[in-house]
């Protein structure tokens, strides 16, 4: 095996762990002596040994003077769990590849620093890209406290979500809508508007074959009109967290509170999404995944507020004026306003193609 | 070089003068004898020598004994030109590949039967499919006496083709506008609405870097409210056609008369599709470009007139309710009633991304 | 993730070690509860724990109702550890997904009816082809007792691995030869014949830039012509040994005994390949790497002993009735008595290409 | 259409009728007028009119202001027909594209001047990479006056064109041999030496499926042991020419002149490459493929007189020291000496593997 063959494993590792490491980010590490794996581990769960602490536990006596790929920085400070830099050097390793620097400005490059100065060799860079687009949504929210936001829509070729009567069911295919699944497997929490619980009453769970990592459910709700019935509200699968405003009565809030979902008020009348960000962001959601309708999906965009917009296109025109947009509401006067986005990924998904878009950076 | 080469070239030469050749089919020909080509034609308008006499004209006295290859059946009728199929009997070739077959059904292989009674070997079937794509217009023209229809948009990723306040220029790129006058070059004639006259004043020509074919420009304007001062009716690069109603004034109707701009008027009071193509397809026009806008794109869809829609996606959400959508109209209130399309390209032009889909025959 | 997604990860981790494993197959494996991965683990060496007992570690409780995914069927009888089989019952796993079965007809089938009985519910199959493939060497010497054989050779287009005055340095490219190296890292042994030796006098180990694990070195040798200076005498980085016949001289032998070589003696006044095949092939070497030359190779060949053959070819033609060839001595007299070859694999690795071939199965 | 799809039509049309022109280049020829095609042509044959010709003859009077897209240079002298820079000018075209100068140095430019002088804007260097490659035996000729030499051989993996007891056929499978033929087709003259004819006397003719144009077969044989009933001798499909000394016996001299063949003594006692090459390029043979056997392949590796070497590899190990080689002779005694290759080309002919090589250039 070849030095990038041990990475590349690591960030296999990583990459399977997506969306259970929660705030966490997802991390991966080999250890190798003498051309053979000795220790294995990734980062399985917030709270958890750390990928390092895994493989070193696998290797036991073998991490002696042994090479450590992992895919982030080592920890080099007191957190839910002791440093793994402290394990490094007391294990005896000889050299550490490092993919990603930590992204937390205080103490990136800390993790390195201690390596060193106990006689460890460390490289840095080696699939740094790759490494760094696994954890993009944790670098995100460490360097903005606000959570990675990803708008996904799911609609026809036209834009549409529905036909004017508002027959929305089946517009993309199940292979599609599995995806769809995997994406809240892999997101922190889910975004809709009450809107969208009054007409459509969605679970918004992960429903994959293998059980699934469910988002914290948020809807937006300025005068909580949501129905103590819906399914956001009976359900005890994931967490619910409405966001209102003082224009919400007393008795509305009382009656929602008694049924286990978290409320937060925001000040003023309307809901700004800046501050709807900060205040998930304080709960440790890192990642957002919004699921419209279209005046939720609006404000989002005009407010430049996400990071990557995930489009399934249907194979068919819906038409009509009055037929539900993914986007409604305002939208942009200018054109010099709209946010410029980069197609990273284009891929038929069935019938269906999924676009990946990122927002470029100013 | 293979017999497989040899169609190959003949396809290829024939591809290249796609636009050209309206009403007639595109058709190369590739003459051979003792393995090398004697004679290279393709049919470069209606009017002028089929392919199959410019190859003949070349070979000349070599055309003897050789072997001819044709992308589509060799004429047996006096139309224009007199028969190709006495023509490659005198010749004295003696054998004959030919692509696709005739799609007349009056005519079709009574062309293959004149030259096999002359005994000469006729093989069909070779490069059959790519043949056939390439006349696919005139192949639907011919079986349903109305032009094969192609709708076109450009638009955003949510379909929208101006911003709430009605700016339009420069959604998609450059590399996409360009593409997108091919399209014109390669149509017999482009269709809008007289509401993008109106508001947008457009010429509906065809400018390639050598010139291009200009579609003839037809309009659909019940009431004739089309300004005498618009770029299609002032501008004599192209023929324009305008389709109204009764419903238009006297007044209208002879103003624009002089203008030299032909005009048809339909029964009724609105503009019926179907009734269009079969208008324009009497007057031999075999293949239609429709773009728009969002009513007129409706009223193709809704009626399933339409048999190919190219989309160009620019890498940008505009949004708005109120912006302009590539399709408005009524559209479709049942699912069930929206037609079945089937991608049957997707690529990159600049930064933008181009789609061809087909309807699915039923 | 999809099941897909975690019987993928556990190959890529059993392809990683590929080559420390012997004489066991690599094996990998991940355990999986509610769609998060609880537990990671691989075989990494003979005598240490299973794959099925690193992930069982590392998973603890969390194994209890999990699901299981593992690239061979887990073991059920008692070797060096106790049956895994075993430790997923004891552990509470509900579910396991098995790629390979085991390919000792003795016990293949024996640990899924274990989980079976115990109430697991077993699934076979799913990526059984690549699981099948990672293990070739190891199923090819459950199933005959002898070592699978790769033939390795270097050589110009022409197939010469020398010039005609024996300059032989640096024919392929050092990608080629890095390449070559891996080879020897994953392959139990590697054998040559004494004229190599004697020629090159080569060290035949696995110089990677980690390491690597080293062959151990055979070296057939009728009379004991081998120096007593050469590396792979003097050299104690991996084992040697010298199969050799009745013919060696007992001075000879008791001088190379004494360096602490390994003598086989085989019967008869020449070595057949077939019998030291099944002489290593009892000393538990599962996969042997033949180096030639073109003597040692034509041996190989003729007798058919050989599953996979390997050549690196360099763009240089060197000609020469003279110069060495990758294959020399006898050789077939009937193109019906050459073995049929399949090309399963052919790719640039720097100037040079390297094949992959099979020798088709009769 | 685009420019780029004029030239390379262009280059389509000259590709196809490679080996029909010898000793000219091929050349194709495209005239656009306001983007319609109006004029086809290729050179098809030595002596008749140039592409240029044939394209003019086509467009008639739409050559006025027409755009002419060529593949080669405009030739500005006399030769067998008049100068098409002439021809150009009078037909009125406006602009030319050219893609590959006139590799002559005599005359290359000379062309471009002619047209500008004329008043006609020419612009070159589009496609001039793929339109060198179209005649790079003829340019290699027109530079060097020696022909273009690719050297062929079809063997096993190790080199061998026969088993150890003579059995050579069908080492490779149809499908190579028929790419073989097409190679014949492609080159002026095939040459081999007697020693092939008097083992295996082959017809050295191309067997397409279309007949095929059949190379001048060249004969290597210093002492005339050509047999006189050998089928390049008998048949007289192909002319023969074989290449000998004064070592010749009067009587076989004067016997051989009988049949029909043509002979070539050589100064002293052997054939030199080079010599041979200066002969037959004096008699227009722009392109040899050379096919052996092993002793003729070697002299012109060693003479370093080959441009291209194309290999066909059959899928299996023949061995044996007594078996033949592609090349055999002595070879080269050290590596430095060893032409360095290039490999352009590799791909799959049924079961057997297909490599161009290039002499890289010093
Ligand atoms: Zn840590
Ligand atoms: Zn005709
Ligand atoms: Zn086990
Ligand atoms: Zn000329």
């Amino acid at each position: 095996m070849l030095e990038t063959d041990y990475m590349e494993l690591a960030i296999q590792m990583a990459a399977k762990t997506k969306g259970q490491t929660v705030p966490n980010p997802v991390v991966g590490c080999v250890i190798v002596k003498d051309s053979e794996i000795v220790g294995l581990g990734a980062h399985l769960k917030a709270g958890d040994p750390h990928a390092e602490r895994h493989a070193l536990a696998m290797a036991g006596e073998k991490a002696k003077e042994a090479v450590m790929y992992v895919t982030l920085e080592p920890c080099s400070h007191y957190g839910k769990t002791p440093p793994c830099a402290d394990a490094i050097i007391e294990a005896g390793i000889s050299k550490v590849f490092i993919a990603s620097l930590d992204p937390n400005p205080k103490v990136s490059g800390k993790g390195i620093t201690k390596l060193k100065q106990a006689g460890i060799v460390v490289e840095t860079g080696t699939h740094k890209a790759e490494a760094d687009a696994l954890n993009k949504e944790f670098f995100h929210f460490i360097r903005t406290s606000k959570p990675y936001v990803t708008l996904k829509t799911a609609s026809s070729i036209d834009g549409k979500i529905a036909t004017s009567s508002g027959e929305s069911q089946w517009i993309t295919g199940e292979e599609a809508r599995k995806d769809g699944h995997r994406l809240r497997h892999e997101n922190d929490a889910i975004l809709v508007g009450v809107e969208t619980i009054i007409q459509d009453n969605p679970m918004l769970t992960a429903r994959l074959s293998n059980g699934g990592h469910h988002p914290i459910r948020i809807i937006l709700d300025s005068t909580l009109r949501i129905p103590l019935t819906s399914h956001v509200v009976t359900d005890t699968q994931a967490d619910t967290w409405v966001v209102t405003t003082n224009r919400a009565s007393k008795e509305a809030r009382e009656a929602l509170e008694k049924t286990g979902v978290t409320i937060f008020t925001v000040a003023g009348d309307t809901i700004k999404i800046t501050e709807i960000l900060t205040i998930i962001g304080k709960q440790q959601v890192s990642s957002l995944l919004v699921e419209g309708g279209g005046t939720v999906n609006d404000s989002f965009l005009r407010a430049g507020e996400f990071q990557c917009l995930i489009k399934y296109m249907a194979p068919m025109i819906i038409g009509g004026e009055q037929a539900r947009s993914s986007f409604s509401g305002k939208g942009f006067s200018n054109l010099s306003d709209v946010p410029r986005l980069e197609l990273v990924n284009m891929e038929l998904i069935g019938q269906d193609v999924k676009f990946v878009f990122h927002k470029r950076e100013e």
